[in-house]
């Protein structure tokens, strides 16, 4: 099937939402943790974590800072100037899903979605001590999108925290080891499994494909 | 195992790469095909094309616009305003891949990693044929990102081809029907196999967890 961009503009808002979300491929399935001034904790779940440069070590993910839809974990970093990004497993990818429901400021998402808080001592935000993969962030910039009002928020790993299981052998880590899930479109979760692994590339390494 | 920011910092250069590249989680799989004024073709994998919004309908991907590496993707995207995103599958991940290697400008990587170039007549860019989910994208703006110096490149989709056997009966989107793969690190790829799809999440219908 093709759509034009005038056909994508036309669909109907369901349709294009879940299609549209589909189509930069495989989202990475990330909780991020916050705390606010009174110590209530919050936990979200976001499909946008972003790889942005490896020294210094920086994350970058997307939130829409405006609007009428409370923002709790956009609030909460602007406040103390912390969080954590914490992987989500196949073991509590159906807990993670439901932090996505509005609660109420009040409520913290660790305890009505039944996942656990842990604190590590240089971080005020809280981890998930059901995750295997986890970091804790300083907050850097947001930098706006003002094409359509998101905000490109990024943040400097300060703690960073591996489970053994998840190291292969030769010293990898290996996703599929550890549970990983990824996400497409809205609501859909996929499992990984381990295909490839190809050396790093020099031209004249290149397989003859002709 | 915990790493601090400063021993990240410490970390061996090339054991650093490989565990911060792998900490966003899994990464969708990529190829994007460009044209420069001459009509010299050329395509790269990248594992940073992200979601930014449905409406518009937006992607971004992240590039380090500046250096002594050639950055031939980026310098044909600002000569002519367009490019195309093409999902990598299974049947030719390797091919993929090898479009890393730094060949020069007067190589076309379609043709040494034995890709099919594909055109739409609205757009100036080669798509790749292999590929079952593609789009054809208008160059918005590079938003620099001067932390370390890379920029987050938006488009918006101006033609999107999506292949019949993506679709589910439901009318999702299903990437593991369409063989589709996830980067993780630098060079570690997985196959996708679906596993849940939960409800949209309404505050009174979220699950007794505890």
């Amino acid at each position: 099937m093709q759509f034009t961009k005038k056909e994508i503009q036309q669909m109907d808002r369901i349709k294009r939402l879940k299609l549209i979300n589909s189509v930069s491929g495989i989202k990475p399935a990330n909780l991020i943790g916050t705390i606010d001034g009174n110590g209530r904790t919050n936990l979200a779940i976001f499909s946008s974590v972003l790889h942005l440069g490896s020294e210094p070590a920086l994350l970058g993910f997307i939130i829409r800072p405006t609007g009428d839809v409370p923002r709790h974990t956009y609030d909460n970093i602007m406040q103390n100037g912390e969080y954590t990004i914490n992987h989500i497993h196949r073991s509590f990818t159906e807990r993670a899903h439901y932090t996505s429901a509005k609660f109420e400021k009040e409520v913290s998402e660790f305890e009505v979605c039944n996942l656990t808080e842990e604190f590590v001592k240089e971080i005020k935000a809280p981890f998930v001590k059901e995750s295997l993969l986890k970091m804790g962030m300083k907050f850097i910039e947001a930098i706006p999108i003002p094409h359509n009002g998101t905000a490109l928020v990024i943040g400097e790993i300060q703690h960073l925290l591996v489970a053994d299981e998840a190291y292969t052998q030769d010293n990898d880590i290996d996703l599929a080891q550890i549970g990983g899930v990824g996400i497409s479109g809205l609501n859909t979760y996929y499992e990984l499994r381990m295909k490839n692994r190809f050396p790093f590339v020099r031209l004249n390494e290149v397989p003859d494909f002709n």
